[in-house]
């Protein structure tokens, strides 16, 4: 997989295993190419063709998607991996909720997608809520995978128990750019618990600081809530992010509930580890949700 | 598996693998026989033989059980399927709580079982509580798979969200007989959600209109919380019918809990889903259920 | 493995597999070995070398960890399991909760252990937090496996359904040495109710009438919660030893969020059984709980 850049131009392939280059050049801030499909058509036959887009989280750029969109492709699906503005290699980090979505809604229009399965990770819950509202034609499916799904008005920050909103503002304020950058030690037991040492460590280091201004700007979601576009649920069991034990917060059924009829969808897993390490596994579980 | 009717003369079988056909006529609305045991002594050995009556739910019949009925008959035990009244191939759906409750209990007298393992399947849950009360000496253990457990003078519809019951009100009101039937577009996402589209349709084929007069019924079970029987929850994971996100709906601790003592088992599932499509994990974990 | 005991002498071997003796004479009542390291360097290069403590809960002794040290053991670790107190083969059952904890203490000291995974089950639970009151700056992490987290100044009974500890009291009273003897019926559905008969039988065998009085003791937990030591919970999904349904009771979040940031693990399993019968894999989710 490469990210195509034309600020930065070529990143070179960020993940060990290689991926033929898609030359097709991108508009900035829409780092992302379509997945490679491997010619094996009678593995692919087993799966419904679908595109499907992958919508990251916070802490994390497109290359949290890696694996499984390698995995999602090998089946013979499009993949796309749209990158947010203020994450990845974007040095502004200066961006609001509104330009993020604003971002993925038009990688799926210059992409001239259709019928798109747009699945969004944590934080990107939020933002294909916002999506769908942007261009409701476009997609087949919603797919949240322990993703933020906000109540009309509601800011991100309103899902966190207090006493994280008030370490995430401290952070924000200790910093020079207005991000969050979380301590190795809180990221190691909460976002990927399931993880050995280095695979944590892997991971973290791709959490670049997080721009603080989206998880503070109340949402506008009614045209959401009105939408008839189906939804999935997929939820990582094992998740640590959202602290237990108020049921007025957390993924399921909390947060998840709120889409009325959704297809469930259930697995071991944990925030971040899981999709980084059992690519498999998660690809199948969103095709799962994804399917007709 | 055959199902006999003496109404509708022998249906044929209605299940792709071969069964001896049993020709011992049943009598109206009993439409089971038992499940032929292969002559396997050394498999049969690692279980301790017990007698199963399995009791489907609503918008099924008694070929719900068909494929986890042929994985326990293989272990060695003895399994009956009673359908109910209005259910199947019964023309009539004029039928009540009370109809369906003494018809199982006349099967088992019937059939002069004892010792019997009563398991329930979602509104079949609520069918053996009344089954305990009216032949309570001949049963062993009852088994709830994701089944309703209702409390003393309540009906089965207080166990659904108010917004669902409104649902099905109006749909019965749009039938020509006071039934229920479900879109599939719902069926799909709710009843089947880890099924590939074609085995939703296939277990949507089975959903016949539902009797709505049952669900409506009080059911006075004062008797049932006396009874001393063993009592076991088998618990299907990803059941996404009873709408999450409210504690004071849902199979599991919701109602299991109404048990006192039970025993507790859990795999991973949907309602409908797995016991079509994994009946040999759904038959072992009865048998976890139903063992001394 | 042996319990060596001063008192009593070699028990002798009491689980099936050979374990080579450690003739180290150990003082009562701390009748554990470490367990012995096989000469398997490139199996134990997989993990890292690890020092644990396995602390057993109520009706049970150190044979409830057997199985597991064995596992830890052949992995490279080096594994300790402390006996209470007033459990195995101690005949006085006149013990304190501080008795326990210090046991538990003086053995790490003893011991001269550093650097100590000190693991409790069930009841264990609130002995580990009063251990890492005692011996703080010996331990590099706790680890909960369904075990009670108990707030400042509560007791054990605390934590239970009152309808629980209105039994538990009649038990007691009803018994000659103020000790709880639990009927086989209720253990075998509710601490082991994912087992065999047989398996059931053979875990009971070891669920000696267990003193009731640390059960009612406020413990003073202050200081537990001003410690920095990195917390985990290993939470067996299957667990059925406190009633479910009431969410104000329970292991898991309940219990478990008292700790505040804590590495999250789960499995499929229940009270007492996974850990005598899939001793693998437990061993191999307290390796993860317990990692850097």
């Amino acid at each position: 997989m490469t990210y195509l850049n034309e600020n930065y131009q070529n990143l070179g392939p960020s993940w060990p295993f290689p991926y033929p280059t898609n030359p097709m050049p991108t508009n900035w801030p829409y780092m992302s190419t379509p997945w490679s499909q491997e010619d094996d058509s009678s593995y692919r036959a087993k799966e419904q063709p679908l595109t499907f887009v992958l919508v990251h989280g916070s802490w994390a750029d497109a290359s949290f998607w890696a694996g499984v969109a390698a995995e999602l492709s090998k089946k013979g699906h499009t993949v796309f991996v749209p990158e947010f503005p203020g994450h990845g290699a974007d040095p502004n980090k200066n961006v609001t909720h509104g330009m993020i979505s604003k971002s993925v809604a038009d990688f799926i229009i210059s992409h001239k997608l259709h019928n798109v399965v747009l699945v969004g990770h944590s934080f990107g819950g939020s933002v294909i809520q916002k999506v769908a509202e942007l261009v409701p034609d476009r997609l087949k499916r919603l797919v949240f995978l322990n993703a933020f799904v906000l109540k009309d008005g509601e800011m991100l920050a309103d899902e966190l128990p207090p006493q994280v909103v008030e370490q995430f503002k401290q952070l924000a304020a200790s910093s020079k750019n207005n991000t969050i950058t979380l301590p190795f030690d809180f990221f190691r037991e909460a976002f990927t618990n399931l993880a050995s040492l280095s695979q944590a460590q892997q991971i973290y280091k791709k959490a670049f600081p997080e721009p603080v201004g989206p998880l503070f700007e109340k949402l506008d979601l009614k045209k959401f809530y009105s939408l008839p576009i189906p939804k999935s649920y997929v939820h990582l069991m094992e998740d640590n992010v959202i602290p237990f034990g108020d049921p007025n917060y957390g993924w399921h059924p909390h947060m998840s509930s709120r889409l009325g009829l959704f297809r469930f969808i259930q697995l071991h897993g944990d925030h971040m580890t899981t999709a980084h390490y059992e690519p498999k596994l998660v690809a199948s579980k969103l095709y799962e949700a994804a399917r007709d």
